[in-house]
């Protein structure tokens, strides 16, 4: 049985809509300000306006899902910090003190964790969701990150994450110690892009580590030389919580929702499913540009220009978190400033 | 009297402290996050602790003042938009239907307009204050934009407008239509510029109005080639609003309050006040690089790198006011993050 014939890929709405398009730039257009004064925020709104198909766009219960799993590629010490710091940190996140806590705790956003596959069973949580795939992906440097079951199931488990979730904004985060690893591979597989320009120091690896973490990665990819279309690279090169935030988009875009994007991972993430289901990258607003080189590649094969550049590398949603209050403010000025014909202004002269 | 005398500079403190310099890193790198990870926004966490003198930086009400003014200049066809719109967009300040007062709602900012030297005389209104110095500056091109005696006042006035005001940190924004070239000519003269380097298209000057502009400002530099001292400088080529700004900042910094420069006119009253009463841009911290091209020589100048980029270039604060959460967000995760030890964290193995 084919996996594609298993994974049902939802319908994704093309967001183009030239009617709309236009009527949208004459509102912001006519608001009491220079043309194109307020920059980048004028073509945000815009874009969020064309997500949801309307002329008053509006953000409503903004939530983020945090991914965490463990990944079996890291008992080849391709990462800075050790596997049990993925427990370690879902403990912190539980307990509110990790920085995406603190920001979705300032902007009024919904935070739960996601165990997609971390190394430790966990006790019942009100934030924590279980949708454990398996304790860990497997090694790939010795066969498939997961099996087709796996990530079929990762998938699914994605999908129905966001399924029935209130709001209309969807951040997925992520935790997992050695997950950059599985980015590189997957960005280095699905990009066609040389693995050395794919990886960087993740949490804080030295020159030694990253020497290290490239000739791994290096034979993960010769290993799987065959794993070229987006199902079989991701079974392959893996990450269960990259797997099933690439469901999570999928259905946040076939829902017509926002995917306010993090960093390097998480737009992995939606570079697997864009390529399962084309249309979704339509929905996705670059929250920032992350340190991580990979990052760079992603964002040019994306077409994304990102709102932030503050030299992060943090993953959790933490990006995409910080940049959420300038959607807002895209979505006021849309509705609450005043036109010159409103405010009895003058046109310009030239 | 030479004017120097008349204008009692504040003490402005130091804010360098090695100390608490250290304190505040070793707080910050104790998060549980990478090292570093979290990129800009832990200079600015340790930013805020510098300016406040505290390993606790928290931001209190927040406050934009927006100085309105007339320009003299304007007369001969260096704005894009008529001197008229000045008193309409304060009018649309006042019935709250500017970008400002959208961003200023979202994040409440108290805001209020101030009226520096508008060439139209305003009904009283809650949200006004009358700092009027005259009905806008005289034209530059036959004389001083102020007078000594008006400039003074203009500057004094600008620190009444801060003493006395609730919370610890301030945004100035500026309406005036004619100020992009009244910022030009001080840049020019105080930062030593090619006044070819200093303009841009304002409010939205085609290439034709762009180069009469530069044609005019020129002839007007010429006019006061004498005028290099920085309040010489400043009452020649003028701006009631911009030396209104000046002095709010300098009042602002005296009292250890974060200035949170919005783009190209509020720098150059930063510069203006940097060089009347030097560790001024101590209390800077730089919200967006404006596209108006002078902004990115005098970034330079305040060897200043912003936190946006959003090519804005509205003024009004707007960009400042834009940039505010990212501030509250450095604030909170100095607060509100657990360290490595509170949650129990392993270390890095490498």
């Amino acid at each position: 049985m084919s996996p594609l014939t298993v994974f049902t890929v939802p319908t994704i709405a093309n967001i183009e809509n030239n009617a709309l398009r236009q009527q949208l730039q004459q509102i912001i257009d006519l608001k009491t300000k220079p043309l194109g004064a307020l920059g980048r925020l004028e073509v945000l709104a815009l874009q969020l306006g064309m997500i949801q198909g309307t002329t008053a766009p509006q953000i409503a219960y903004p939530q983020i899902r945090v991914f965490a799993a463990d990944h079996g590629l890291t008992k080849h010490g391709t990462s800075a910090y050790p596997s049990a710091v993925t427990a370690q940190m879902v403990y912190n996140f539980l307990q509110g003190g990790a920085a995406i806590n603190v920001l979705a705790r300032q902007h009024n956003i919904e935070l739960k964790v996601v165990d997609a596959g971390v190394d430790t069973d966990f006790a019942p949580h009100s934030q924590l969701l279980d949708y454990k795939v398996r304790h860990g992906s497997r090694d790939a440097l010795t066969g498939p990150a997961m099996t087709e079951g796996e990530c079929l199931a990762a998938l699914q488990n994605g999908m129905r994450v966001v399924e029935n979730l209130p709001g209309n904004l969807l951040i997925v985060g992520e935790m997992g110690i050695g997950n950059t690893s599985a980015a590189s591979l997957l960005l280095a597989r699905l990009g066609d892009i040389p693995i050395a320009d794919c990886i960087g120091r993740g949490t804080g690896l030295d020159d030694v580590g990253l020497q290290h973490k490239k000739n791994i990665l290096t034979q993960v990819l010769e290993r799987h030389s065959e794993a070229k279309a987006p199902l079989a690279a991701l079974a392959a090169l893996g990450g269960l919580e990259i797997a099933m935030m690439a469901g999570a988009l999928i259905q946040a875009a076939s829902e017509r929702r926002i995917l306010l994007m993090d960093g390097f991972i998480a737009s992995v993430a939606l570079l697997v499913a864009e390529r399962l289901a084309p249309g979704v990258a339509q929905y996705a607003v670059f929250a920032h540009h992350s340190v991580e080189p990979g990052h760079t590649h992603l964002l040019k094969q994306l077409n994304a220009q990102p709102l932030l550049d503050m030299g992060m590398r943090l993953g959790e949603g933490s990006g995409a978190a910080l940049a959420y209050p300038l959607l807002q403010s895209a979505c006021a000025i849309v509705k609450e400033m005043a036109s010159f014909n409103d405010a009895g202004i003058s046109e310009q002269n030239h």
